[in-house]
């Protein structure tokens, strides 16, 4: 769902980037929950975005949790939530590679963004056991699951929306 | 966006809802960027879903992150991630109040889950300093959020996804 690849550098600021200072402590913590199994192996390999790619995916729920998974399988979309964990937290303006303009990390998907967490909705092929095969993942290869919700088109789907920096860019 | 309330009960266990032991140690840690001001007080308040309501809620996003608001007035919709602070984390199966059936976690989207966060797509009325008015929240006052994302219909719109589940009650 990400239209920043979750492969972003994580290290250095490019120009034009502004990182501030983060919060001593963390509010609240997070389980990875399990892990989800690609074909890019690092950063630079992963597709620009989820549609560049029909790639199946694996994701891998913990035992701990299997039970939750009844009735996922009803589902044909569900949505993915993940945590980019080699994404640095503190920028505030970013400059993306491949648009090469400075944007808010909060105008991005790029995972480079206070809490990295990665929201995209997959299409689901199969579920065996604890694994779901799905389609519409673009992260690297082990990155950590954090969350599986049902996709409802009646109140997540909004076909006419429009991000409007985008837009204007393929005009 | 949640079919579930995000004001559901966060204490005690009904018949046929079974919890889990959670790890003992988070794996990662979350910042609250900034709070969101609804008109709902308490969980019983709260709609059932954001589409019942038009309610204008306020997504207030602390100053320390103000210049990553760049750009995001250009977009109609956003995805918005919020911590559902009140809600119990370790069921696997739920019973949930308005349903009355017994679910996995991950086939709904209850706050009550391993990492409570909810993403909800709003509609942009306004940005102002700080402030974003928004349509399709359904969160009790002063939730924390945790971030904001551009919504691409590309990427991000199913408009004819099912949940079998759900569809199958309404027959």
């Amino acid at each position: 769902m990400s239209n920043e690849s979750p492969c972003a550098d994580s290290s250095g600021i490019r120009p034009g980037e502004v990182a501030v200072e983060l919060p001593e402590k963390f509010d609240a913590g997070v389980y990875f929950i399990g892990r989800i199994r690609t074909p890019w192996k690092t950063r630079e390999e992963c597709p620009k975005n989820a549609r560049e790619s029909e790639a199946v995916c694996t994701i891998e729920l913990d035992a701990r949790y299997a039970a939750a998974l009844k009735d996922v399988a009803t589902s044909t979309h569900l949505l993915v939530l993940y945590w980019m964990h080699q994404a640095r937290r503190d920028l505030v303006l970013q400059v993306p590679r491949h648009y090469g303009e400075q944007r808010g990390t909060f105008a991005l998907r790029s995972p480079v963004r206070p809490n990295p967490i990665a929201a995209s909705v997959v299409r689901l092929l199969k579920l065996e056991g604890r694994r779901l095969s799905v389609v519409g993942l673009d992260c690297i290869d082990g990155t950590p699951l954090i969350d599986i919700k049902p996709y409802f088109a009646s109140t997540d789907s909004v076909p006419d929306a429009e991000v409007g920096w985008h837009a204007a860019r393929k005009r």
